[in-house]
């Protein structure tokens, strides 16, 4: 009898998931790494930031997904390098074997190179990462409060968000909500005319890759709730306590978040001819890396260059689950000797959420905004979250928060320092 | 007009909460101290511990507990000393001035001196000490599926509790149900046969405070669920890898939780004096300081030590809510000079759940045990629960858990290290 073949799989994101349980009762060995224990929910991570969602509503652990898959085996571990040529992997548990090799290892913050920047602005791309965000708002809160200082109590109550796609977006509407609701209630102190929300986007329109109706609407809705909005405004620099723009303007902050853009988390050992713009791996239409015969990508990290998607498809979650499903199909044709077939992406649409109320629908030529298009958002996040229980929660923090215009989760949970020594911890993991 | 008396208190406890709500309507100024921005709900900290609940859900802001009440101040910061002499206080946030001193700062974990357990065991006194046992739990779990020495899946899969009072019992409980209904299924590579649950306990009964039918019920109960009961036996240490009793037997484990004691959180500037057994403060029958005029002690760190209560009373929840409500009537009465009030502890009876179905409940002469205890437990823990969104949020877990035999939170959210690094952190609240 031949041997089962042995499928690796990195990262326990949409795609890594997907094309795992697409091979549930395949003939196949499979291994799932993943330096987490559990799936992120990538799309809620700003609620939990700013304290609309507990973190364990929005992460499943990986092993209760694959419960009951037989063929299946995972293991927490971070992938250090890929010996291609030897079909091995050295982890940080030894080193693994394979036949056939997904590279679903996502994206990460992309700091275009600005190391000050992204040593004093907060990511939130990660579960850790945005606990630390929610913890350092509600330290410079506190800290605002007890400032003697103006300068610094204006830095401590300005918040910046960087970047004007759909995570900046919801972003900088959450921030203002917490403003307009929260903090009014439980922070009597504070005068709330001197807490300002900016949002600021280098390219001309917010949401550029949506249609001019939401780019217009979401726009209208962020300065409704308060938040100034700089479009074609870059961003030089960043020391921590004063964010630069290139047209010389200046923002003391003590807080500014990055969503300016992501890059791939490519894998060491690959040639580097294969990583294309925004560090991702070039790929052909079945997902197989352009020079190897048995490693693939799929999702944020891979970038399918054909002449529909010069750029690669782009980086959500629908088009990282697609892809997943059409791997698993050609993994077992591919081991069956069957022929491959070509990926086709189905652009499921766009949306975003800016506050109660307040979001912008994109499908196909169908689009609206406002409040059915804020129940729609609901509906599909809450449909697409992984597991009853989150369900559950979520669904019950969103009819509690709808009710009583309040924010459950505020825990700081790192511990509480002077403001001078606010600085991102260098391993945002450790919080 | 006469200027308006300052009281401080030291914790946003069950003490000090409740001590300052008794004062809303009152003609003083209050200012409230926590070195966290939440209440804690101790007494389900070991559900978040073995993934049963969201550290969010038994986490209350403490600002939002008293919204609206004008007469009162919130301030995150650590008292580091106080000036008797100068009614002052030194904290990290500057000196702070008081009339009247509350100190209701809790107890913490007593190691009884002994420095190497205190190192390598793991406490449960607080929400981050929670989180990192529950990804402790988890990490060595994850450990022991690729550990290839038999001694070291061993330790790795041995899991102690020390301390056969409530908190261990519910511990050990929780644990054996975690084995039973989760790793049956999570962890299909693990033999079951190899996890062995032990509650180290030094009298001869489990529930030293609780009628004969609840320590023989509780303990008949946990080995029903296949925890291993020593009782009588004492700990002489525990270097991280072994755990050894004072009578020869030692037992390597990889995960040793410590619940056999606490110790009174007192303040440094205090006469030592006036601190007694169990590293309490001796206070009067209106929780005054002996030899202090207008310092004062509630909960766990006070020791109210009366002809009937020569120990003072229990370090519980309700006994640190009374204390807080008698001490507001008596600080106003003491405002308005007028006589003060003895306090008159009102025993509420006891409980303890060992799991599904497993309780034990006193109250007074009435005593039950088994499914109707169960819900009775349930039934007040969510009743004192502050606020409705985690009331709300830990009844859908429980219902949840209750119809799928599984618990749903189980992120670890510390960094994944291999086994021989597995020490705990030095600082448990950085994690």
């Amino acid at each position: 009898m031949e041997q089962k073949k042995k499928i690796v799989i990195i990262g326990g994101g949409f795609g890594g998931i997907e094309l795992a349980k697409k091979l549930k009762n395949k003939n196949v060995e499979i291994i799932i790494l993943d330096k987490h224990n559990y799936h992120t929910f990538q799309p809620l991570l700003y609620q939990v930031a700013t304290g609309g969602l507990e973190a364990d509503s929005i992460a499943f652990p990986i092993r209760k997904i694959f419960k009951g898959q037989k063929n299946l085996k995972f293991r927490v571990t971070e992938v250090k390098k890929v010996f291609p040529e030897l079909n091995k992997l050295e982890t940080t548990i030894g080193n693994i074997d394979y036949d056939y090799l997904v590279i679903a290892t996502g994206s990460t913050s992309n700091y275009f190179g600005q190391t000050e920047i992204s040593q004093n602005a907060m990511p939130m791309k990660s579960i850790p990462e945005a606990l630390n965000l929610r913890s350092l708002i509600l330290q410079n809160l506190e800290a605002a409060i007890i400032a003697k200082d103006p300068v610094k109590e204006s830095e401590l109550l300005n918040f910046v968000v960087v970047g004007g796609g759909p995570t900046g977006v919801e972003t900088a509407g959450a921030i203002a909500e917490l403003k307009k609701h929260v903090l009014k209630n439980d922070y009597p102190e504070l005068d709330l005319n001197k807490v300002n929300i900016y949002l600021i986007e280098g390219s001309p329109e917010l949401l550029g890759a949506m249609s001019v109706q939401a780019q217009q609407k979401s726009k209208q809705f962020l300065e409704e709730l308060g938040v100034t909005v700089y479009t074609e405004a870059r961003v030089q620099g960043y020391d921590g306590q004063t964010l630069s723009l290139v047209d010389g303007r200046k923002i003391g902050a003590a807080t500014v978040v990055w969503s300016a853009g992501v890059k791939g988390v490519v894998l060491e050992g690959l040639s580097t001819e294969v990583v294309v713009r925004g560090n991702r791996l070039k790929v052909n239409e079945i997902s197989l890396i352009e020079g190897y015969q048995n490693i693939f990508a799929i999702g944020d990290v891979a970038a399918m260059i054909t002449e529909e998607t010069p750029n690669g498809h782009p980086g959500v979650a629908p088009a990282a689950i697609q892809q997943g499903k059409q791997l698993a199909k050609n993994l077992v044709n591919l081991i069956e000797n069957k022929p491959t077939e070509a990926f086709k992406y189905f652009d499921k649409g766009a949306m975003a959420t800016v506050g109660r109320n307040r979001a912008v629908v994109d499908i196909n030529k169908i689009r609206f905004q406002g409040i059915f298009a804020w129940f729609t958002w609901m509906f599909v996040h809450l449909m697409t979250l992984v597991g009853f229980r989150n369900k559950l929660v979520v669904f019950v923090n969103w009819v509690w928060s709808y009710f009583s215009y309040d924010r459950g989760t505020r825990l700081i949970i790192r511990p509480f320092k002077p403001f001078k020594e606010y600085k991102k911890p260098h391993d945002a993991e450790a919080t």
